[in-house]
């Protein structure tokens, strides 16, 4: 590894993991095999099932179609407590802000942090407020921490993914990093591209007590690829998505082949996969239409018995899906 | 309030409060009289009583003489935690990192945060890592989240303070500010100069069960002024302490006296103060002492029936002391 610390660090990717790897576990001296990629940690105590989580926003632009930084930071929060299983509770709240940030851009932030806060049923109960110097920060990062309690004893590792298993998503993907990206560089790409960042908790409510789900992810940093990788690593068994089944927004399609980029790839901040038991596809998939966040939901792929991750293009060609070594669009969440 | 924040209104003083109240509080539609000052949010949950903080760490330098922020972001948490009787149980850990930075020092720095780790008996159980382009950020800036258990029913807000109750302190106070500006801006001052940051869960825990005890601080940004300024608003009574009874090492005072800065207001990263009845107070002042950083405990001040926050000076004049308006060292924590 290199001695500096380099933007694809961030990406989510391959050089996240070998940062991840190499140098947080291995200085606090925790093996590789007890790390998971679950996106809360969830433990007992005093018989009580919590989870925790925190995340980190530096997008930029702050302000993007579709949403912004406040409204990212609550929703990805609320997302990863309720991918595990846990109903999210209350989120804490930390700014370091910019010294000569506008204060009326802070009150738009917070107040859409609130927005998200009464639509997901959580609460902002502690924060922080730092402040630096102009030139030592950008505008305002926002980090936010999320505990959830859990009302039944659900176990959504990614290790239950089993053979034959089907994937099903609760939309089009891509949305959120291309409207950063288009707004960020003043691309000009016409057409509805939004960011689909949304809190995700309700729709998962809707459908997690259905039999047969073995664990929900949400596709955030590196998109459904490597969403889908994480999830191969951890239960050891191969994945194998369908390109003409992965629902993705026209404009968004055009812009990414455009941009030469692969949608795979593309940051989401409102998607979800689901796995789950094959006989419980369709009912799962039903429910998940009946949602504003799920209307688009589809079956994009199942879980294999050999290795590998695998997209089948839409010319049919079978074509391996490996984690990104580079960095397509960085500080997009 | 100016439409542009400054760095002021980092400060922990009269700005921070301020932005809070005018920005935060009123965007989010919390009511200034629901908001306390606690370093804790306290709640149930299904017969489970816990502690949940959050704190942001921009610390510059990011090493410096006794501690580095790594040991920082640990402490601070941990500290939050211990003073509203909880136990630190599990931390989160969010890092922002500008590119080009030396692995080696991210390295160092996490190393730092496993032994305070230890120490501190608390486990990092999740994390995130974000990085920004060069002159985005400054090093290094790390966010801890922290959850804590109580094991009694301890109820330690700041608004049990009652007249007569008095006011201990575990030792000197401003070392960690004057460590940090020594090392910032090179300021040569010779003596034996160091952080006191460390975490205090250890000397809590030895006193949270003596009757009389009303509530405990800690000492950060603002310093002991800003603390005791905290629990008599808090509180709704005045505070009267007597400088000759405070603890300050001889060259962090020297230091002070030559670069003009009240040691009141400089920042502590290893100090509380223990509000207890007069009755309990020589009973708790000796367990403190007894603990390796609780050597230096005494007890410097009472609450008083009048309102008020007042110094006693050495030169035996009460003079008032109010909210800073300015900052007098930006980024110590």
């Amino acid at each position: 590894m290199n001695s500096l610390i380099k933007i694809e660090h961030g990406s989510g990717g391959k050089y996240t993991f070998e940062l991840i790897k190499n140098v947080f576990l291995k200085e606090l001296g925790i093996s590789e095999s007890n790390y998971t990629f679950e996106d809360s940690y969830v433990f007992n105590k005093n018989n009580e099932k919590i989870a925790f989580t925190t995340d980190s926003y530096v997008v930029n632009p702050l302000f993007f179609p579709g949403g912004d930084i406040g409204r990212l930071a609550v929703c990805g929060t609320v997302n990863d407590l309720a991918v595990s299983g846990a109903i999210p509770y209350v989120i804490s709240a930390g700014f370091i802000i910019e010294e000569g940030f506008e204060i009326d851009n802070l009150r738009k932030i917070i107040r859409s942090m609130k927005k998200a806060c009464i639509e997901a049923n959580v609460k902002i109960v502690c924060g922080d407020t730092k402040v630096v110097e102009k030139g030592k920060a950008d505008g305002v990062f926002i980090n936010t921490s999320g505990i959830g309690f859990f009302e039944e004893n659900l176990n959504f590792s990614y290790r239950n993914a089993k053979p034959k298993d089907l994937i099903i998503i609760n939309g089009e993907i891509a949305s959120h990093g291309i409207a950063v990206m288009n707004e960020r560089h003043k691309l000009g790409i016409k057409g509805s591209i939004r960011s689909d960042v949304s809190p995700l908790n309700g729709l998962i409510s809707m459908i997690k007590n259905i039999p047969g789900i073995r664990c929900i992810k949400d596709l955030t940093r590196g998109g459904l690829a490597e969403g889908i990788i994480e999830i191969s690593l951890a239960c050891g068994f191969g994945i194998e998505i369908d390109e003409a089944s992965i629902p993705i927004n026209k404009s968004v399609k055009s812009a990414c082949e455009l941009l030469g980029i692969d949608p795979l790839y593309v940051a989401n901040e409102g998607k979800i996969i689901v796995i789950v038991d094959s006989k419980y596809g369709d009912r799962v998939l039903e429910k998940m239409k009946k949602h504003c966040y799920g209307r688009k939901s589809a079956i994009i792929g199942r879980i294999l018995y050999e290795n590998g991750v695998y997209l089948k293009t839409i010319s049919g060609m079978r074509r391996m899906v490996i984690s990104m070594s580079g960095e397509q669009l960085p500080r997009i969440c």
